[in-house]
């Protein structure tokens, strides 16, 4: 097999076999297919798409491409969630405890974040002591003890993918529908899970910009979840402004604790605890209502904060020291030019600005600022006043919150009319 | 500029600005832009296409990559001839003499060939002692002298088609109108010639399968030769079967001299001509009928063979040793396994069966067997009786005559009925 002949035939539209993709997938990532060709070949996959079956081999041989995860010794239903990303979006950290809480386990193994903030590994990371790359010994006896364990990749888990990843993020291929599934899936299917529960974005701050393209992107995935022997959900959810009110690494592990407290944004509780009766109703722990009823009871008892707790201590973090250094932070407030409804018009300009202030990175190498980050005062669809404070930022720098400031500021409208808003869970895909 | 945003907008069907493409093409000539993002790019425009100003400004960037050729020393109406490469071309080597034999000046530089045979100068190679690396100024005398010489490349000529050639060649992009015009215009317009008078093949042998892709192809060319100030002309012409008898580097010489003698195939003689013709007329030497006479007689006279001689003298050939070790060679011939018409159903099979028998090279570094190649007997339409010769095949190795005459027989049908034949010239394109 030669990979010129592969990228021929996807280039004129033809539809691969499993043993053509596996050729590329593995080739490449044993560097037997050089960059030019994965890159071209991406490209015509763009352009001309993957069937179902193809996306399928692609998800498999990504997954294939090194380590698996062996699960074998954890004792449980073994279940995950996956967010395809979007601002300020810290449910892991809720729906993990409040889920572990309930009996399931959740192993979870997540990778850094590139771009606004940073993944759940970063925002757990700013938590002082906090370990995330515990040995495979630890994990498991963490994930049996305390239900919960959440971990850096420490194996070679899907290197296609950080390779294909990577070219794709500078040769103008990332946002493909058979791309981003068999990224997702490949990386998602290594871990032995018995469970998965897939939250699907859409609107301005995510990749799916439309509805449309979320339910395609998320039937896709549910279907090779299905394939592959897990029991898979999806919920599209709104991402047209951010989720809750703060954006940034330890101002968002002050917002998943205010959620465990119970005292979390109405909508935002609202969707961590729907990501969580899913994952409870595939384990078959009851009905709908059930299910809703031991959800709620976890969080007002108690239980979910307290394994939050757990896990955060099981870990070596140490949760009293998470306001370390606040007060050498500046801080700066945007308030209302005028009076009227908010309007985030470009949630992805939130991330971006949040980026700005030091709260993401823009190459694997660069280094968080974990405090840095925004407090939403007003999101869209609030009436201010003029003079009202709309957000609060937060950086090391002054010059940072300045810029920050402007490209939120373009991004922000303040409208006569309260805006037509939709709801935060738009659809459930199984 | 990005380049990411450049194959972002091309991706997605936007039109480059000449600022984008300049920017492409120098960055890449110059190693700044990686391989990877370059093949992306030519994927996005193999499956995107190009307009018109955007293929211009494609050739003009690829033209000024490297240096140009100074032809002011020249005197007289420099002309040119140009053809998209086909099997058993020897063309230039008949219709460079003729037109020089009649006062137009021919300074011609040329490429080595990959694939089936070796390019003109590969072919000029076969003749013992000629040299094809004269430096600049021989070139130049040699052209005011004789009225013709033909050279390889000793300038960095259109660096960017080199490094995009090689680029496209293993990543399935070669085959793009837009792709195709700017290498081939982007290269000749290097050159300082007054007119330029391109071959466009079509048919099983050629890259343009299409009478239409083909005059697609021709008129991009030639508009694009008129808007860099040359006057250009384009023939379209058939090669669904090898042109002339002789597919191999010192068998093309033999039959080139054949067609200069007045004893060449009728076809093959009537396209040299016709090429001559058009050059002639663009330099306003007389009416089409004139120039056919001209061309006639040249080739009565026998100046246009003493022109070539000259040529092969002054580069320091030896046309006498042509033959040298002729009888050092395998031949094999191929008889008709049955009486009819014969019908090639493939000319690039025999293109290939010529590169087995050691006529071409898949790498710029291999060497070519000058002697090695094919004599066809009998063409498309020839009647045969069983047992008729229908081809010769010489070859150092008796293993890759075995190889080559199979590929041979796979693209040769021996019909009951006549096979229907298209005009050598199909179609004139100013």
């Amino acid at each position: 097999m030669r990979m010129y002949d592969v990228i021929k035939k996807k280039r004129d539209g033809g539809i691969l076999s499993e043993e053509e993709i596996s050729f590329f997938v593995s080739g490449y990532t044993k560097g037997e297919i050089p960059n030019y060709q994965a890159s071209a070949m991406c490209m015509a996959i763009y352009l001309k798409g993957m069937t179902t079956d193809e996306t399928v081999a692609l998800t498999y041989a990504i997954r294939d491409s090194g380590d698996k995860l062996d699960f074998s010794s954890i004792n449980g239903i073994r279940a995950d969630k996956h967010s395809t990303g979007g601002v300020g979006d810290k449910t892991s950290l809720v729906v993990a405890p409040i889920v572990a809480s309930l009996g399931l386990k959740v192993a979870k193994m997540s990778g850094r974040g590139l771009g606004h903030t940073g993944g759940t590994i970063d925002k757990l990371e700013s938590i002082p002591g906090f370990r995330t790359d515990l040995t495979e010994k630890e994990f498991t006896e963490c994930v049996n003890n305390v239900g919960v364990a959440i971990v850096g990749q420490n194996k070679n888990l899907a290197p296609a993918d950080k390779k294909l990843y990577a070219l794709r993020d500078v040769t103008a291929t990332v946002d493909s529908i058979p791309l981003i599934v068999s990224s997702i899936m490949g990386k998602k299917l290594t871990a032995d899970d018995d469970i998965i529960v897939l939250d699907v974005k859409t609107g301005s701050g995510a990749f799916a910009k439309t509805e449309e393209d979320a339910t395609f992107l998320a039937k896709s995935m549910v279907d090779i979840g299905k394939r592959a022997g897990k029991k898979t959900v999806a919920l599209i959810t709104d991402m047209d402004s951010p989720l809750g009110r703060n954006i940034g690494n330890a101002l968002e592990v002050e917002e998943a604790i205010e959620a465990l407290k119970g005292g979390g944004e109405e909508d935002f509780t609202m969707l961590c605890k729907e990501l969580a009766v899913n994952m409870l109703i595939l384990a078959e722990k009851g009905t709908r209502n059930e299910c809703l009823e031991f959800v709620d009871n976890a969080i007002k008892s108690g239980i979910a904060l307290r394994k939050f707790e757990e896990m955060v201590s099981a870990q070596g973090g140490d949760l009293s020291r998470l306001n370390e250094n606040k007060d050498k932070y500046f801080t700066k407030e945007l308030k209302a030019h005028k009076s009227g409804y908010v309007v985030c018009e470009n949630a992805s300009s939130y991330g971006t600005a949040s980026l700005i202030l030091g709260a993401g990175r823009n190459t694997l190498d660069e280094k968080i600022d974990y405090r840095a980050g925004i407090v939403l005062k007003k999101k869209t669809g609030d009436y201010v006043n003029k003079g009202d404070t709309i957000a609060v930022f937060y950086s090391m720098s002054m010059k940072k919150i300045e810029s920050a400031k402007k490209v939120f500021e373009e991004a922000t409208r303040i409208d006569e009319n309260k805006p037509k808003m939709r709801n935060l869970i738009l659809k459930r895909i199984e």
